[in-house]
């Protein structure tokens, strides 16, 4: 039982070396350094994703080109393997659609002097209108 | 590593447990008996708190009598120690207040033939908007 007591700059760190792959489409594929070849789980809108690359064949076939991005709220808490729990709610505008909230959940797992992502849930905040 | 291949079933009913206590003024102190007296932790609306008696603290503050909580999304994926890591999206209306989106992550550690809750983070999806 090792809490991490730097899961928050972690969270924080992670959360921006992530999103600045992820929004250049140039950089998007070095996001499979993250992940686990055979271990890391991915929900993306509710399709599930197992291991590095199921996952990256999804981000890449994402098809934006431009993602602007403001972060909200971003949650960190320490977790007992020594891994950080990350939970970051923001609105993103991909190319010209209307900007819309999103919320991304990501485990991290300590591994060597690093982490990588194992558990990593997205989902636009988009809801029916009771 | 013993992935539970009911992930999704106990992400679903954790999630019907949670909030029929959550959402009931008088059944909402038995949600102590899902936290862990000193491991858990809770983030709620950026405010850390660690263990069942502070996390009930607050959560028996809160001051509303009624909620409506309509679910968008519940994603969930197996962890690695049995556990289950859990994602809700939705909106809620507390009294008579405009209803809000909100994101709440659980992470279930298995305990006997159980679970409890260690991690809890919530979040209202309310944007500064730009």
């Amino acid at each position: 039982m090792v809490l991490n007591p730097a899961y928050e700059a972690i969270g924080k760190s992670f959360v921006q070396q992530y999103y600045a792959m992820f929004d250049d489409p140039a950089q998007r594929p070095n996001l499979i350094s993250l992940y686990n070849t055979e271990s890391s789980f991915m929900s993306f809108e509710g399709m599930q994703l197992q291991g590095a690359l199921k996952i990256m064949e999804k981000l890449t076939s994402l098809p934006f080109q431009k993602i602007n991005r403001i972060f909200t709220a971003i949650d960190s808490q320490p977790m007992f393997d020594g891994g950080v729990l990350i939970n970051v709610l923001g609105r993103l505008q991909a190319d010209e659609d209307p900007p819309h909230p999103f919320c991304q959940t990501f485990v991290l797992k300590p591994l060597g002097n690093s982490f990588f992502c194992q558990h990593d849930m997205f989902r636009l905040g988009i809801h029916d209108t009771a």
